[in-house]
């Protein structure tokens, strides 16, 4: 539909997340650390950062963006993309793609379909896709190692977070017996809940984070391959449903407010996708009502306001 | 975030138009009629019609593209535009905007939310945005005069079909009362009830639907004024809106397999807004299990394909 | 079972009764008089009365038993009883006889069973059950006739309260609609409203009301007919929906409290039943959290307790 | 209310319970084996037995009364009858007394009510009860212990279905976890999943059954202690649980249709009390659509109807 914005002038990108990161650093609301473990719960809130990875290669960044943080939920969108590359569209018999309308965490929609969760992006949906991960043959790559490759060196584990997930995630635990009491989850789930645990507490930093998401971008090549092709539309999928599923019961009103793909964590990071043009994450760990980073999601529809980058329509002539 | 395709080739563009309108004639499948009316159960399924209607203000279209068919709830997208142009952001005082993961006819979710609808697209979000029209002052214009305006010439209304509305809609009726319960409508629910009706059976062929889309395909201009830039933004709204909400209860199936922001109607239309670039209605009144057009949709995904209309990302290098 | 203690202790009763309404008044806690309507709104709360209508056709009271109030939810046992008389057990192919597990004016359940309410005594299943009464033939009785029958005089109607559930009960009307569009509601909403509205605003003092119940006693008879069998073996029936259901979602509570099918309405009437034994009205207008009469509940736990009545077991050797 | 009819005719009651035995033998339908376990599901259900207990002592049986089989949620009875006695009303703060208007399995309820199951004796309110009894001091009493007691000698568990229940059980593991996710749950999942799938496993014979169910028939004693008061109202208090909760989603159908309180469990037992009167179990392994044995509830209405023995009105003059 649109040709890719590869000349993003990128003194004006500079300053634009300069500019955002000290609003936003000098805002009064902060949100609340998440309760979901110990070690997420005494983190200091007032702490920001923003990276831009753009089509064209090239990396900015502002305010705390070598810090790292626990990906958490947006470990999903990677153990998707693996799931869609191993299993195909037969993913789709497991788990759904319809937003929820329910909290996160909520257990009822599992049941009222049977054990086939919504989407992906939702905890029981993860879940589901961790079982399809944990069928393939061989020695097929994890979700941190597939971060790795992405990243382009080692990522480490959050040790405390990890073991604090997986000793408790009642809630968890709960969608996760129920997904195998419908038989929807074929391994054990202690195995589940412990890859689950594993891929949450992967640590990135937002600069590390941008450029794990630069194949999300959907860069376009005419003379590609059937293969990149077919990678191509995939991530153009995994774009759609982050869009409509992608901050748990939000996710309307961010797609309302920042007109952009994106995937949170109760961490305090978001990766969002402007498609053909940039892949951003950024970082504070205070969260909203939802779950999602209060100044994170406010930095984004920031950005995308000053960037004219929402795939609803640009509105500038060019 | 990109460059709207001004320079689409409107050869190719019709040849594809003509290649879709032939290959729907010859599906297999046809869908149900709607049960909705007597009226709409007693059409002729095997008819399609497309017609486009680009940012350069040219008009293809293919099939039959002239018939007309009642808008139903297409029509709630004309209302939303004229209730944020008279309220502003004030609507979600009284409407949500996120997806609501029931079928579209459901009232639980009204009555979990204290009678605020879940987004305005479903019937009881309708209802709602019906009553904030019907509290406008002076001579306000309906949605049918809005079309009118719209089309450049005056449009119809099916009266049978309006009627039929108007006696029965039981379920509209029991979900316009709940929100009345919940102090959420402040008109006789009768009042309410009519005004649905009227605007659900205004009828359009293809060729007049796609022109009245024309003004959400957000033209960008960097020399426009406040007012016009305030609109520009609003109409990128509503494209989100359509995109997470659009097509009830299949909307994220929707983005998944178009990927382009869309309203439907149980007439058996569709609108569909590729931004920046064009206007797109299709018609074709057998359904699917979620009351969306069966071909009307297995149509836009092969439209969207073959021009590479996606928001998530443009495959093809230009 | 067991035989019908028909010796009651007569001066014991009256005694019982006498000191149950003294501390019914130096209670410290009324509740809240129902919001539903303006009349009902605006009663003084601070009132109690007592009557026990014996096996024995003697009557006992205390307290303002002569006080008249509408029987509001109370008229649903007596519009049951004429629809099993009229259509016996077909009655159960339009209304349930489950106990709900959600509040009394919920349109959830309503949804989820395809318009069958779970039982005759939440508001949806009372409205089937007048429907179901309006298709009687001829000179059909209406609840207010029956009653005034069961009475022995004739019993008036609140015309204020009626008519102010007549243009209002939005709430009720919804669930009326969503029945009709579920097809299991066969008359005009209107109609069915307005024949809601005439027995919920029928005035009875505890003295009348206690005399109406008689009938709910089941008094055994070696001799009776065949139709008087059968009556009792319905009455029977009635009682365990009473049990179960008739106090909305505060009737397990109440069954563990007092042990005797009762049926409250939110005018602070509560018609209990001792099987074989006594017909019990308690009146006080405050409400608890479920809309059951506050005081009134507490009296007859109070007189189950001391005249150990219970019907999960005596627990006095006699 | 009512006076023990403790001079039961036993020959007649001898051949009612033939009669029954007889008819249900020769009945068309059987139900369904429960597809719990391997276990339950190989069982021939072409049994039946019946066993009815005096409060006068003495033992009436038909059928195929010694035949043991797993009591399974018929344990839910003692667990609560030992969690009442260890702590009083206080259990109430832990699990709610109302019906569930949900099937036996269903989540849903426990996720709207914050972890707090709705009544004892759906599975998620056992599991709590569990968890409540693990939290004696002490040598505290099993429900195994408990109920060797009751039967006057040991009694065995079937280690083969007890086993099967521990492996599996994900539906009840799913409850467990979110009563933990919840804060309603103290003790491991596993510790109290066992002790879960211990008390279902206990094997009993409708002679046995009867018998254990003697101290729920609430014998009337004016001179007794303090404590057996206590001890006789905890009583009909579970028996006022097991009439509004103790057939799952068919408890407001078997007070309707039999007018006893009673629990049953999917091996095929039912517990049913006539207070100041029998004590009754019933025997065959076939189920209907809610989980209860067909032949055992039918078998049930026909003893009430025939010995006069409901709870909602005595129909013969004594």
């Amino acid at each position: 539909m649109a040709t890719p914005d590869r000349k993003i002038d990128l003194n004006r990108l500079q300053e634009v997340c300069d500019e955002i990161a000290e609003e936003m650093m000098s805002n009064d609301e902060w949100g609340e650390a998440s309760g979901q473990s110990k070690e997420l719960a005494e983190i200091d809130t007032h702490q920001f950062g923003i990276a831009v990875y753009t089509a064209g290669d090239d990396l900015i960044a502002s305010g705390k963006a070598e810090e790292r943080f626990t990906i958490q939920s947006i470990s999903k969108v990677f153990a998707l993309t693996l799931a869609l590359e191993a299993f195909g569209e037969k993913v789709w018999d497991r788990v759904g793609r319809e937003p929820s309308g329910d909290p996160f965490n909520s257990i009822i929609d599992l049941e009222r379909h049977k054990g086939k969760p919504r989407n992906p992006f939702i905890n029981a949906g993860a879940l589901v896709t961790i079982d399809l991960l944990l069928s393939r043959k061989g020695k097929a790559e994890s979700v941190r190692e597939f971060v790795t490759r992405l990243v382009g060196h080692k990522v480490g584990v959050n040790r405390a977070v990890a073991n604090s997930s997986k000793g408790g995630g009642f809630g968890n635990r709960a969608m996760a017996n129920l997904s195998k009491f419908f038989d929807n989850l074929n391994h054990d789930v202690d195995d589940v809940m412990d890859a689950y645990a594993e891929q949450c507490a992967v640590m990135l930093s937002c600069k590390e984070l941008a450029k794990a998401g630069d194949y999300l971008m959907v860069e376009g090549a005419d003379s590609r391959s059937a293969a990149e092709r077919k990678r191509a539309e995939r991530v153009r999928r995994i774009n759609s449903l982050m869009l409509t599923c992608g901050q748990y019961d939000g996710s309307g009103e961010f797609a309302y407010r920042v007109g952009l793909p994106a995937k949170s964590g109760v961490g305090g990071g978001i990766l969002a996708i402007a498609p053909n043009t940039a892949s951003i994450a950024v970082w504070s760990p205070g969260l909203d009502a939802n779950g999602n980073s209060l100044l994170g999601t406010m930095a984004l529809a920031r950005l995308a306001e000053k960037m004219d980058w929402s795939i609803f329509g640009s509105l500038r002539r060019r």
